[in-house]
């Protein structure tokens, strides 16, 4: 029930995410039934090929989340996670309202101990298919250099089990490349990464060196940095393609298409999607939750943890 | 003697600047005369258009800004701070050493009354022929709101005064549009902020407000984030430049092209150019410096600082 075109795009996503997955996985659609019947009967699919868990409420957009997450329990949010509390799901995935989506994270299936701080992401893309990973992209505008610390080894699990990426460069965001460069936050986050074994650290990274992955595979920041860069990316991608300017590379930056991040640091697999998600979206944000049950991303991220 | 294709560069753009300034302006250059003389010979131009200073020292790029400027007593950039303090000039523009500018702007002409932080900006290209202005853009990392409201009252004398904008509009750059989004930086400067008559306060703006005007004619923000995002925006122009795309509205993204930034807050006209300039960089950045002098900027800057 989640995202600005549901449910359309999110049972018209999931067709498309079955025609994709096909029996590697079973697909459980959490909404009001009468729309996914009559969603899948238009679209000529058989909805017996997935499992439905119908549900009354909706938390809307402008809800504030806490509040929406308490007193709705009926509405697709809060049947998900309840569903993965009692393991009837391997991961949820919405594209439904973020606040709320944060909330019963921290709610329900609560922090990997250890972890101070959850983080969300962006896959930036790069020169290749492989894109580089941004975190922190807005849970944490204020962070500590403990917390950057922690995001660069849930980035680099990320990036090594769900990517693939050996070894993942991590670079720190920052505003030169020497050492002594930066905010405090930084400057003191250099010092606690410098000569780390918990991840490969490639030092300070810098604003020209995004969209590009001869120099790091992730990119750590706090949320307030991140989420600025992750839009001003957005706002090229509107540029360009207001111009009409094609190219495969850019088509890369349609976060309409984008597939959604996981909630790094959590005892469970949780996947955000965007809120304008299309069928696309949707469908790379149900095969992207596939790839990070398969990767066993939070097992490895435990063991990261002990 | 400043930028990495110095001293070709700035005498040539220096030319470039004389055929278009012609009397309204009287140029002087600070270097190496017998270069300056060479250089003119070879561009059939009569150096004795120009007043020429001739240095013997030079302050390179990877020098200690502060030992550099206090050592080379002879270099450019000290001669022509001295210059600017005997009102021998009206206004002093280098491409040399960021650092060494800014560390003989605070020894020698010095920060405005009442000013807490000077800034340094960025024109960001907007959907028409005015630009964005952007500050702080490095020389403040870490920032309390007290010195992002007075770079709102900077930002706002620049934009109206130099690019004869009306009333520009100040957006706070920040993760959310709502008052309470933010970090703890951006939530106090929004407390701050609201509904002063200093300037004219918009609300929050978002990354994706980026490069386009109708929302905000001046954004402000730290040095840090203003730096991350100016550098991202230049390795947008790259992955444009580097796909053959042409565009007259990316062509404005090319910081080869850029003229400066005056340091806003100081006692006297002075404007600091990219490193790697190249003559038509110089040739714009004299031009700016001569714009900003015409625009009696300092004095406004004063008159709203009394």
């Amino acid at each position: 029930m989640g995202g600005d075109y549901a449910p359309e795009a999110a049972v018209k996503g999931a067709i498309l995410a079955h025609n994709e997955l096909k029996e590697k996985a079973k697909l459980v659609l959490i909404g009001n039934q009468d729309q996914i019947h009559s969603i899948c009967e238009k679209s000529q699919f058989d909805p017996s090929l997935f499992e439905i868990v119908h549900t009354t409420e909706v938390i809307g957009m402008g809800e504030h989340p806490a509040k929406a997450f308490s007193q709705k329990p009926d509405s697709s949010i809060v049947v998900g996670y309840n569903m993965l509390m009692k393991k009837e799901i391997d991961g949820f995935a919405s594209a439904g309202s973020t606040g709320a989506m944060l909330v019963g994270a921290m709610y329900t299936v609560k922090s990997i101990p250890g972890i101070i701080r959850p983080s969300i992401t962006a896959a930036v893309p790069s020169g290749n298919e492989k894109p580089i990973i941004l975190l922190d992209v807005g849970i944490n505008p204020d962070c500590k250099p403990d917390v950057l610390y922690q995001y660069a080894i849930l980035g680099s699990k990320y990036a090594e089990y769900v990517y693939k990426i050996d070894n993942p460069k991590v670079g720190l965001l920052n505003i030169g490349e020497e050492e002594e460069k930066g905010n405090l936050l930084t400057k003191a986050t250099y010092q606690a990464m410098k000569g780390t074994r918990d991840f490969n650290f490639i030092g300070n990274i810098e604003g020209h060196d995004f969209f590009n992955d001869d120099k790091a595979n992730v990119i750590v920041c706090d949320g307030f940095v991140g989420n600025v860069m992750l839009k001003e990316a957005e706002a090229f991608y509107m540029l360009v393609k207001k111009r009409n300017m094609t190219d495969e590379f850019f088509e890369k930056f349609n976060f309409e298409n984008y597939g959604g991040t996981p909630i790094l640091g959590i005892n469970d697999v949780v996947i955000i999607g965007h809120g304008i998600s299309n069928d696309i979206a949707i469908k790379n944000m149900v095969r992207h939750t596939f790839d990070v049950i398969e990767a066993r991303l939070i097992d490895k991220i435990k063991e990261a943890f002990k």
